[in-house]
């Protein structure tokens, strides 16, 4: 075992960077509670009571009838918008999502599941702006949207790619998917993401996510090979292009992560039970017209209730409401058996004190409530404004370290060493002892970023804090950078797709 | 309720700094298990051989002949050094420590619990330099001293002084345990701490904790007052002073946190259930001491396993090893009926990032095991060689922010909200709805140091960080500090004790 281990630490470096080796954590724990089985079912009973009360308006007539026909109060003979659910409808379609799915990466390797006690990690996504400690903080461009891929590709602790790492906004609106998806194929080998920016964009995504598999539709139905974010409108509405999202991804089996907007005193209400009872009403809602769709459709239940800063108005994040939040929203997700989705998230202005410490918070309330698919697991800074370079490694190390913890303690007898204690005996060290000798190679969590020298040799070295060596380390990894294999044929078909629908002009504006 | 929040808020301000009232938080969920039970008596059982087998060394003959009258195995006809111990002795002597005591403060408003499901959060102590932004890495003075004596007097997130926050080292060492108790007393009004550094040093400061309370030795021992750490010398071994301060604070009635130094690959086993089963059979030794000498002595079961790192061979703190370390620890303390204790540590030479992530893993897994006295809670770099004072405020805020997550998630009518999303519909927001109006001043969590300020209005102000914004803190507390109010008689007890031991000449060198 430890033999093995040495072997994979060795054959696992990139560029000479030493981290684990690529694998999803299970969470060996049950799942903490922050509410009573009784409180699960008060806010699942509360947000019945809004589905069917209130409902949720619907901005896609398409849609509204679908929910029509499938049974649901759709106002205006069944063009909506506003759509009101009976219990029995939302228990009838929820049921049909499966807990549990696989996402097929173009390298088999990268596969990951999703769902049951597994986490994915997922690099940032969707921020408009990217900084660093060199450079400071600039609109997302397509360079820094390429090296945030390179080191999605290179990091163990990026399991998916979740969107955009950042948004290049100097490519060609009508274009930019066509181009920023070709490079999410061809600059990593991991599970990649399409965002649901109208029917022509959703469906370009799909596409591609089969030529890069080398799959046609029939077997994409069966193997999950890009994935979207739907964000309702909240409260209570889901708007044109998001619905498509939905329409055209359940079509084509693809899963969906359903996440309402749901900032507690803003586009919800002020205490976290109300946040929550909105959150779930919204969820309940985008799941089951997944499942009228096509009925098993992979569907995430996203969690991103936090709260409004009431002294300034800003999106706090990685505070004590968001924790509650995650666990709860875990508990309610176990309860209609669907995968949880959550964020490591913070609302620092820097990759500072603050951005960890609401980085742990966020990530101890995910791994305890057990979420599957960790979002913007490394990068995010400043509520989701930016990405930080230097918190992409910052969050490397902490996810590795969690996965550290979650490994068994092993207390078999070599483990236990009494012989060794009885040997070494009172006053004396372990320094030299073979039960020392046998095992100290891989006995301990070897970490990327934290520097355990003495203070002396530290400052001698120049002082480097934990936010300047990880300045260090990214420029490192892009520089050792090599892309994936790529079948030359998989790269041409690629190729000819983009350029055809470059030539019929890409995707009209939303 | 929320009327009743706001008045403490509103009232509870320390020179105009908001923070959340003195309180010490509760754990609500069952304690996180890292070990099945299996391995928790696996575990129990080696360490019952190790103390029968090979057994410790009590460098005391006095500790060695009460142990061989109590009945243990003592060599040399009863005078040491080498105690061994049967499975039976264990079982008799510790089950007679009691699972929970107070300690009192001389405010009794800062009385503390220790055991249950309580946490109590002590300043950090013990460390030879302090260190800040401004001033930078120094040896520990006087000065240094009594500043972080205020800042914990003035934190609500300290609970107990537990130690010299850092080492006066001006001060004589003949009389520097009088001067520096002097400080905690009159600087402070919370629960203190006295050294096992003599007989002489540690007598003085149980008659110290008489005068600073006004009561007598008898009253003393129905009512802890002052604390005091007792480290095993690992492996295996408790020297002289040490075993002299388990006598006299179990004599006295007063609490003995009985810690093990057992770092995994130097004075302990290479792998973490070896240094479990080391360190469990030193605490178990030194906790059984205590109640041959005085039966219900309190005593806490100290965990502070950790592990060596294998290329620099420094000590390296917040590590997954450690996390799992104190929380197999607490597994084993309740196993015994005895409070754990348990440290918020790190390794960083700065307080960076590196210092937060760490401290967070430390921190986290001391919640999860149910620590009930939490040691080094604010302020500790530097594996202990260093305080930090903007670390003293990031602690804060953490330790705080994790209270605050502690608090039930509350689910009436009123929290679900119901009515409000009603009242809001699809497509608005809750900005200025009663239901927001009524509740936004106490809504959400206050912190104390995260700005959460967009990033233009933080850049403009300089882009200050938060070990910036922390040091700023530090020094505005310092501003503001008075000293809490004493009984003039109390003052001039205290005085005349000092002057008359000083007058013998303080204790003599160890």
């Amino acid at each position: 075992m430890s033999r093995r281990q040495r072997r994979i630490r060795r054959e696992d470096r990139t560029g000479g960077f030493p981290q684990a080796p690529f694998a999803q954590p299970s969470i060996p724990f049950p799942p903490l509670k922050v509410l009573s089985d009784d409180q699960v079912e008060a806010i699942h009973q509360a947000s019945l009571r809004v589905l069917k009360e209130t409902g949720i308006n619907f901005l896609l007539p398409e849609a509204c009838r679908l929910m029509h026909a499938a049974g649901a109060d759709v106002e205006n003979g069944g063009e909506g918008p506003r759509v009101r659910f009976d219990a029995g409808f939302i228990d009838h379609y929820v049921a049909k999502a499966p807990s549990s799915f696989r996402m097929h990466a173009r390298n088999p390797a990268h596969d990951v599941e999703i769902g049951g006690n597994k986490m994915a990690w997922v690099l940032v996504a969707s921020t408009p702006n990217a900084t660093d400690i060199d450079r400071g903080r600039r609109t997302g461009c397509y360079a820094d949207y390429a090296d945030l891929l390179r080191l999605g590709q290179m990091l163990n602790t990026v399991h998916v790619i979740g969107g955009y790492p950042v948004e290049p906004v100097d490519l060609d609106v009508p274009t930019r998917h066509l181009d920023a998806i070709d490079a999410m194929i061809r600059l990593t080998d991991k599970a990649i993401y399409g965002y649901a920016l109208g029917r022509e964009r959703i469906l370009d995504a799909i596409e591609m996510a089969c030529i890069a598999r080398g799959i046609d539709h029939e077997i994409l139905a069966r193997e999950p090979s890009i994935l979207t974010t739907v964000n309702a409108n909240s409260p209570l509405q889901y708007d044109k292009p998001m619905l498509v999202g939905i329409l055209e991804m359940a079509q084509a089996g693809q899963p969906v992560n359903i996440t309402p907007f749901t900032l507690a005193g803003a586009m919800a209400p002020v205490t976290v039970a109300g946040a929550l009872v909105q959150q779930n009403a919204e969820a309940l809602a985008g799941i089951a017209l997944a499942q009228v769709v096509r009925a098993g459709a992979p569907v995430l239940y996203g969690s991103f209730t936090s709260n409004v800063d009431m002294k300034t108005g800003s999106p706090a994040f990685g505070t004590p409401e968001y924790a509650k939040a995650v666990i709860a929203s875990g508990q309610l997700a176990r309860r209609y058996g669907v995968p949880l989705r959550a964020s490591n998230v913070n609302a620092s202005n820097a990759a500072d004190g603050q951005a960890i410490y609401e980085s742990m918070m966020s990530l101890w309330a995910c791994f305890l409530g057990q979420t599957n698919y960790l979002k913007h697991g490394l990068g995010w800074i400043e509520g989701g404004l930016s990405v930080s370079f230097e918190k992409v490694i910052l969050d490397a190390e902490m996810l590795q370290a969690m996965a550290a913890f979650l490994a068994p303690l092993e207390t078999d007898d070599a483990a236990l060493a009494v012989d060794a204690i009885g040997q070494v005996g009172p006053g004396s060290h372990y320094f030299q002892s073979p039960h020392t000798m046998e095992r100290y190679e891989s006995a301990f969590y070897v970490p990327i970023l934290s520097d355990w020298r003495n203070f002396e040799t530290w400052r001698d070295a120049g002082s480097v804090d934990a936010t300047r060596r990880a300045n260090r380390i990214w420029k490192e990894l892009l520089a050792s950078y090599e892309p994936p294999a790529l079948d030359p044929g998989i790269g041409e078909a690629l190729s000819a797709f983009i350029a055809r629908r470059k030539a019929e002009g890409g995707a009209p504006p939303l």
